[in-house]
């Protein structure tokens, strides 16, 4: 099996450079990153705790509380989502997450009065997606809806 | 000093019965009493915890995690203005708290997209009002601008 991780860390690297929301993704994770521990750390391998298959997934507890590198890593997720509607819209935006022990909870990013992302998690503990591809669609979509919202409701924003 | 301790009960008690809000909050804290603990107790007896004076807050340390008895304190304050709402308006809403471990953080009542109530806490450690007077007034300040805000944009509301 290890001939194909080759070609595969070639494509993530070509995936990371054409996707915007990765990019942003790499920017917040080496943001936090005091001590420089990624400095030299290729982008695609900071996104790599992001994907996780159906097994691996299965193999992590969902008992007790979210651990902090896990937390961290869903507030990078969310952080790199708030940071494109910022980029295309100009309103700022913040980033609350309020996760239960149990791993369950909301994330919201808000600008003024408005939400402009709403998720409920559950079993965040597992929090990853099957692929690289995954992982920047669904950033990118949900930007894309924060977007929309930002643009059709800019009063409430400036709240 | 004694001997003025019963008209305050008194007060507190005619006070508990008037405020809506108050009520509101007592409504919350029975909620959370799976076991009945706090069954015989007076309504103002229940209360009695949020009001703290100056002396008493600085008492209390800013040093480490909010404890689970003080974050449901904060909850029960932020439902029953949700409650009050809710009541008012038809809009069902949702509280998020999302707390740090030094004590700061947010607390978001929202209902839909829109942001009813927003507050970032500080030295939440020390959650509490000079009286309940003042605890009354600022829920209900807090609840009468979220129903301000629903009755706005209730196309908001209902995304």
């Amino acid at each position: 099996m290890t001939t194909v991780e080759s070609p595969v860390a070639f494509n993530s690297a070509l995936l990371v450079d054409s996707s915007l929301f990765l990019k942003a993704m790499v920017q917040q994770i080496r943001a936090n990153d005091p001590y420089g521990t990624f400095r030299h750390w290729a982008d695609e391998l900071l996104l790599k705790p992001y994907v996780l298959s159906k097994t691996q997934k299965r193999e992590i507890s969902v008992e007790g509380e979210v651990d902090p590198i896990t937390q961290s890593r869903i507030m990078a997720f969310y952080r790199a989502i708030a940071y494109c509607i910022e980029a295309e819209t100009g309103q700022l935006s913040q980033v609350v997450i309020d996760l239960s022990h149990e791993g369950f909870g909301w994330v919201l990013i808000f600008s003024g009065r408005l939400i402009l992302v709403s998720k409920t998690l559950r079993d965040a503990q597992r929090f990853g997606f099957d692929s690289l591809e995954k992982l920047s669609a669904e950033g990118e979509k949900l930007a894309a809806k924060g977007i929309d919202l930002a643009r059709q409701y800019p009063t409430v924003c400036d709240l």
